[in-house]
């Protein structure tokens, strides 16, 4: 049964330097909501990549069993913080089979804006 | 003749807690809007996925031959209501083919934000 | 070579019966975005779905050899008006290969909201 | 290993005229964001669809091996600008597997809306 793909891209990444207030549900983000359909951890691991610097990671993270993340961008930490008001875009990849979907908030001004896709399997 | 897939899967989900206001057209809400093209009714089942915990589910739905139906998660509520300001992901299965786009309209802020996108298709 | 698929579906639809103002730019729409990459003029027949009524159509269209229509469903009147505040679904056919994205503009509130996706190709 | 594809389209294209102000990270734009994850440069032709006049193109860019470029049809001069208030589609050929997602924010009016997806593959 079909429990998705295990490597993903989002060409699009940007991270707004600003947000409407620090209230965490409307603070600026990127998001990869992650979702393992199977019986087995996913050990999932993302490169970034930039316009005009060599690529940063893996950054590991673990989706449990039947289990969904929506993993904020702007948490990633190590090996290192994810850069504000730059581009960027992301490699996913798991040693299991998961789906990706990608969705950012911007809250620069006093409204929100929304986007989503689902990310683009590559196998 | 392709009428689509028989399993569905949105990885990203999330109802705001806040609206607008109460007219159900500004109401915050999720959707998975199901085309069925066929000319046999479809037996849909949705399995809820969380971050930290059980899934929940089956919630079953019937939508007609030759309809759309434009479901919103607010309003599913057996086995269980969904919870507001909460991440989850969303598996949609049908006995016969279907097609299903994810939509989100949030009208937390002064101002509506819309997030749209084919849900990823799983055979 | 790759031009596109002949069938395509949005499960998606909702022409917002309210505007920001008269401004054609920026009265709220939904369009079918629709690219004829070949050389062959594309002879493009839409039928329109919905939740508790038949199928409407087929409306029938061209799209010249090398052009593109941003088709607005707002503008169909034969064989009948797209209703408003009322959800819909549609298929998209064609006698050759086109591309088709989905794309709402929404200004029922001061400001406007956006959503997109490519469609659902079907063969 | 699977890179992407060698060419993409979007059936959806438009650069609202307005925009909130001049600072660039809020200038209405239109986006294809190209991510080239193999280790060759990517060399990436561009032509552009019209309504009603014959295509323009192309516009030849380089992707570096290993980064993303987020392409702004804005900054698009040669042949020709791109005109604004303008449906228009595009189509992205590249000598190597690329990824596209589209993405535009529209700033017309006092706040921001946004939209996204990835591009239709073509093969």
């Amino acid at each position: 049964m079909n429990m998705g793909q295990t490597r993903w891209a989002i060409a699009e990444g940007y991270i707004p330097g600003d947000s409407l207030n620090d209230d965490p549900a409307f603070v600026s983000h990127e998001t990869a909501c992650i979702l393992n359909l199977g019986n087995q951890e996913a050990n999932v691991a993302i490169i970034l990549y930039f316009t005009d610097r060599e690529p940063v990671g893996p950054y590991r993270l673990q989706v449990a069993a039947r289990r969904t993340l929506h993993l904020r961008f702007n948490d990633l930490t190590d090996p290192a913080p994810v850069p504000r008001d730059t581009d960027f875009a992301s490699l996913i990849t798991s040693d299991v089979p998961i789906i990706v979907q990608h969705t950012r908030l911007d809250s620069r001004h006093p409204n929100i804006a929304l986007l989503s896709t689902v990310a683009c399997a590559l196998g």
